[in-house]
């Protein structure tokens, strides 16, 4: 009898490849998929594929293309969910997120600040909240902070919640916002033991 | 021989659903899309259904999966591009384009800003934006502004390109940035020309 196990492949999206050293990021990311036997895919390393002399939306184009071609052939995601120019996710994440859970695909989360999302609405706000005749929270446009103390949006906390169930955050130092690797790997740790099953 | 014509539906998604006065502005997106022989399905509108009594993390996760279940029965999507709590759109909306894009139902899309991306980083940043030697720009944190002059995160940007094509944009007044449904109502009309084919 023979026993053979394929690796999982997980799609690791997040904000890091938008980072000058995000090559060298997805390199640990993938060295960290590695020791608990995955096999991770890091969007920029798709990039070098392009040819650089291709006009440039074209080209962002082309790289989408592919984003959800690889996207397709993962098992899986591991998604960092660490804000990003604002008080939520990175809007290329959250649209990966939804792509992915459309396709029944487990959506693993972490995010490097665990500050709830109305204080963080609240300091990006600069503390210009105010309360509405209904009780709920709204920020300075008048838009409602959503109240159901979920880490963030509700499609993005709804998609982890209804597939692995595993949302890992601790605050790391600002200077490291998106280059610690350490609740990362804790997420890897929980995604290989999720997949092995 | 009889002609059946049975009306789309299109999903509406967009930051107006944490307007104080989301089911106005709801109700008048269907109207639109009523008159163009489009059905219009508007996430707020579906919110109705739970219970109010219901504890508030487990309300937020029903409400996504109603969502989720709303876009599974939708031919289409109109979304709301229009930045929301930083440079880039709301990450609610980008969740339901990836999810629309992965089931492969065409995403038609408009905003409220017609500015160049790079021009919104700039001004969300301050200014403090700067050059590496690469040539990229870059915020303060370091992370690259995607030079491809895409209209937001080239995911967003391709999901459109990829299926509807249509991406509409104008500056509106900045007391209607979320009201205005000028911009709205020319994408509706694009998507019922290129859903009646």
């Amino acid at each position: 009898m023979v026993h053979c196990t394929v690796s999982k492949r997980v799609y690791l999206a997040g904000p890091e490849v938008f980072l000058a050293n995000a090559r060298e990021i997805g390199a640990r990311k993938r060295a960290m998929c590695a020791r608990h036997g995955l096999v991770g895919v890091f969007p920029a390393d798709e990039e070098d594929a392009f040819d650089s002399a291709m006009p440039l939306p074209e080209r962002g184009l082309a790289i989408s293309r592919a984003m959800e071609r690889a996207m397709r052939e993962c098992d899986a995601m591991i998604v960092n969910l660490t804000p990003f120019r604002g008080p939520s996710a990175d809007v290329g994440s959250a649209y990966e997120m939804g792509f992915m859970r459309a396709l029944g695909r487990p959506v693993f989360a972490y995010s490097n600040d665990a500050r709830p999302f109305l204080d963080r609405v609240t300091a990006f706000c600069g503390g210009k909240v105010r309360r509405r005749p209904t009780g709920e929270h709204e920020d300075p446009d008048g838009m409602a902070i959503e109240p159901f103390t979920l880490h963030d949006n509700l499609m993005l906390a709804g998609s982890v919640a209804a597939s692995s169930g595993c949302l890992i955050t601790a605050t790391v130092r600002p200077a490291e916002r998106y280059t610690s690797l350490a609740v990362f790997e804790r997420c890897v740790e929980r995604a290989a033991a999720t997949l092995r099953r």
